[in-house]
């Protein structure tokens, strides 16, 4: 399987504001902070920190003075390396570069095969190795379907195992509980070794807000754990503009700053230098419905603010997908997510959760869907390396050699760059029209069921150190062993 | 119906190469004009300008001295006004603005209830109906479906007469033979009064090179007609990569951009200041059937490239639309359009042809697909609008009203501002999955189906002032009846 561990981009990035405008933002965002102030709730230490800091601390509202949150994040790195246990599938995170990650979720699979139900740890195992063998997902990603047949308080522990055991492609820790967060460390010491881990990145999390202007204890405390372990939090403000935000594009803008910020630098307070990514996750609401929209100009605009205002802070960036509202891998899902992925990738968005799989708003993980965007994000490759204006790209020679009214198909320059020349899809049906009726007329749909058990099928087990295997399964167990079964968060 | 006559952008462009890439190119084709020069094909009177303009010409082989087409060019307008009969649906072709024309030129038909046929002039006529009805299409286009009951020497007349009297949207001219460029002109004639045709832009038509570097006399005579008319002429190079162009992307954007501007300024020899819109149309071709492929990175890169090289050129740019390959209106033929579509509207395309309805490869004009990439049209309106910056966007009234922890839903600036906040499709189904299970559980085609339905059940009959309507009846009877039956070419 070919290796292709980010893309480094070789196109120039998207801007939609202003210098003038971006500091309009930068401003109000600052106001919220100083005026407004964020809530951090159910924990005392991170007040502590806080007051400690200088911020202004009354009761749970914390206050933060104009400039004190960017100039805490001075601390935090601009782009950093997320180790994989195979070295050549380390992702850069940050800068040029662009990490596609999985779907993160879902309760619920849908196939073509079962339709749409509750999402076990086998369909968990399933993705794992599908998205291994997918060359465009660089990323193993995290909860790739919430595995509901295993106790809440134990599955992070089959999670992780699964990506440790299944994949040797980076991954996500659990945030559920603090102590999920601590399992997860410990589990990557077992893989890793315990210096390396001590001195590395080896694990990035999903940490939300629950906007508007709070944090709660949960994913404060998952914060602290990986944040004083070294490890990478993602700080994503997850909003519905009109419930959780402004209804407008700017105020959501301002909003997602002020909560980023405050979110990242209260991870600085507690290890300066804590690698830390800007997280924005936005979409608009239906009118009628109160149900969250995807794949239309709101979110896209939001994205392509926040992505210049991360640049403009300094630390790397996380947003977009493929995101869809659409029940089936229907042309809605499809519309949606390239108008989610084509942003995402213009924007320079450094780390894209969600990039294959997502579909129902994110209630359901899709095997069709996964690799019909798997394939989009294979493409996005080709479209990132940009224009080759070398002396081969500008291919005089070949113009002078066809001349007028000929074609270039036999022609040396186009027998020389052929294989390297055009994307080639693994989805669509590019046929003519007979051919394809008399393979049976699938669409998209039915054809990437097949690849996915394709995939499945020709999956290569990346092994496992015997040692490290038996040490990992042995924590697990122990682990296991030492709870009560709980179904309920 | 609301009208929105097209999109005047208030975001960026997005550019792909750097002043200097695009003076490499600019230099190259130049080159190609001047080294292998342009074949304009069975037109002594083609050549015969040519010379007399001061090109060497030898046969049919046109070399134009670097600089001569670019300088000739000066003389064409950089934006023009497209006339409808009713002046409120008017479009400006160049500068800021985007007008969206549908498919243009499919044998066949596709719809959910009848499958793939033959095309004729009652779906011509239908499909006027609804793209007429369809407020993100601007324009009425031209051949939208060829009827194919109709015999070739006639059925222009019949759909001239139908943009003509079921739609009061700007539309294309026929551009098949010189005759029936002469037929649409004086049709058009009767529909807006002599002088004014003589004196505005009525027609746009649509004029292929044959690529490579290649005039025909059918495209030449049409252009001959329409210029010499004051109308608009699109030249347009059409291109599959590596069999009508070099198989890498600055190959095909120069070999695109010389022979463009040799027809462009073959316009200007014709009537200096004829309007003229540099046109592009480029896919690539896959590797194993040779089939052109749509949505793909390597058309869009050459997408942004053309349209950065027609503004240095001072005319407006023709290109991109809602293209695909797919057989059906299914996944794949979403992301591809998606992925033509975006680039269309962040290149700053003119004219969109193909901007809905376009189904495998163009060989079908579908119902479904047309409401379908209509709703992604009327989206672009949003997108294109860019981010409110006005204290009612910034929104910090409301953020300070609401505070952490709370909802927006309720809030003053949200009541003021929901209807207008964001865009809603009409295709799209965002409601809950028991609710779409219990509508039916419609894929987003089905939904389609049930919506053309509906605008052709709503169409308002625009009107046609019953003299000119006898008299454009009369017209096309009396050419139909001085010419039998031809039913090929």
């Amino acid at each position: 399987m070919a290796v292709r561990r980010y893309i480094s981009r070789n196109i120039p990035l998207y801007e939609i504001l202003t210098e003038e405008g971006l500091s309009l933002i930068e401003h109000n965002a600052d106001t919220i902070l100083e005026e407004v102030g964020i809530e951090f709730r159910d924990d005392p230490e991170a007040l502590r920190l806080w007051k400690d800091a200088g911020a202004d601390v009354d009761g749970e509202r914390v206050r933060i003075p104009r400039g004190m949150a960017r100039e805490l994040l001075k601390q935090a790195p601009a782009e950093f390396t997320q180790h994989a246990r195979n070295p050549e599938r380390s992702v850069q995170i940050g800068g040029n570069n662009t990490v596609f990650a999985p779907v993160y979720g879902p309760p619920f699979i849908r196939n073509l095969d079962e339709g749409r139900r509750y999402a076990t740890l086998a369909d968990f195992q399933k993705l794992v190795k599908i998205i291994y063998m997918t060359p465009g997902l660089h990323h193993s990603g995290g909860t790739v379907c919430e595995p509901v047949d295993v106790p809440v308080n134990k599955r992070h522990l089959d999670m992780v195992y699964t990506h440790m055991r299944n994949s040797d492609k980076p991954f996500m820790g659990s945030v559920t509980a603090p102590e999920r967060a601590e399992d997860t460390v410990a589990m990557a010491k077992l893989l890793f070794g315990e210096e390396f881990v001590d001195n590395n990145t080896c694990i990035i999390n999903l940490i939300n807000a629950n906007s508007p202007m709070t944090f709660d204890a949960t994913m404060l405390g998952a914060l602290k754990v990986y944040a004083a372990a070294g490890q990478a939090c993602i700080v994503s403000p997850f909003i519905l503009a009109g419930a959780m935000a402004p209804v407008t594009i700017a105020g959501t803008l301002t909003q997602t700053l002020a909560e980023a910020m405050a979110g990242m630098a209260f991870a600085q307070l507690v290890r300066p230098g804590a690698p830390v990514v800007f997280g924005s996750f936005a979409s608009s609401i239906s009118m009628q419905s109160g149900a969250p929209t995807f794949g239309t100009p709101e979110p896209a605009l939001v994205l392509y603010g926040c992505s210049a205002l991360a640049r403009r802070l300094g630390v790397p960036f996380r947003s977009g997908g493929s995101l869809c509202g659409s029940k089936v891998p229907d042309a809605q899902a499809a519309y949606e997510s390239a108008n989610t992925l084509l942003p995402t990738v213009l924007a320079g968005v450094n780390f894209a959760l969600h990039s294959a799989g997502w579909l129902e708003g994110g209630l359901v993980s899709s095997f069709e869907k996964l690799v019909m965007d798997g394939d989009q994000l294979a493409m996005m490759h080709n479209m990132l390396a940009g224009v080759d204006l070398s002396e081969n790209g500008q291919a005089m020679d070949a113009i002078r050699e066809v001349g007028p009214g000929s074609h270039y198909l036999g022609a040396t320059h186009t027998q020389a760059n052929f294989q390297t020349a055009f994307f080639r899809s693994q989805i669509a049906d590019n046929n003519s029209f007979e051919q394809w009726e008399s393979e049976g007329g699938q669409d998209a749909s039915q054809r990437a069921n097949a690849l996915w058990k394709k995939r499945l099928e020709e999956y290569q087990d990346p092994g496992l150190d015997p040692a490290i295997d038996e040490a990992l399964q042995d924590f697990v167990a122990r682990k296991k062993e030492s709870m009560p079964d709980s179904f309920s968060a």
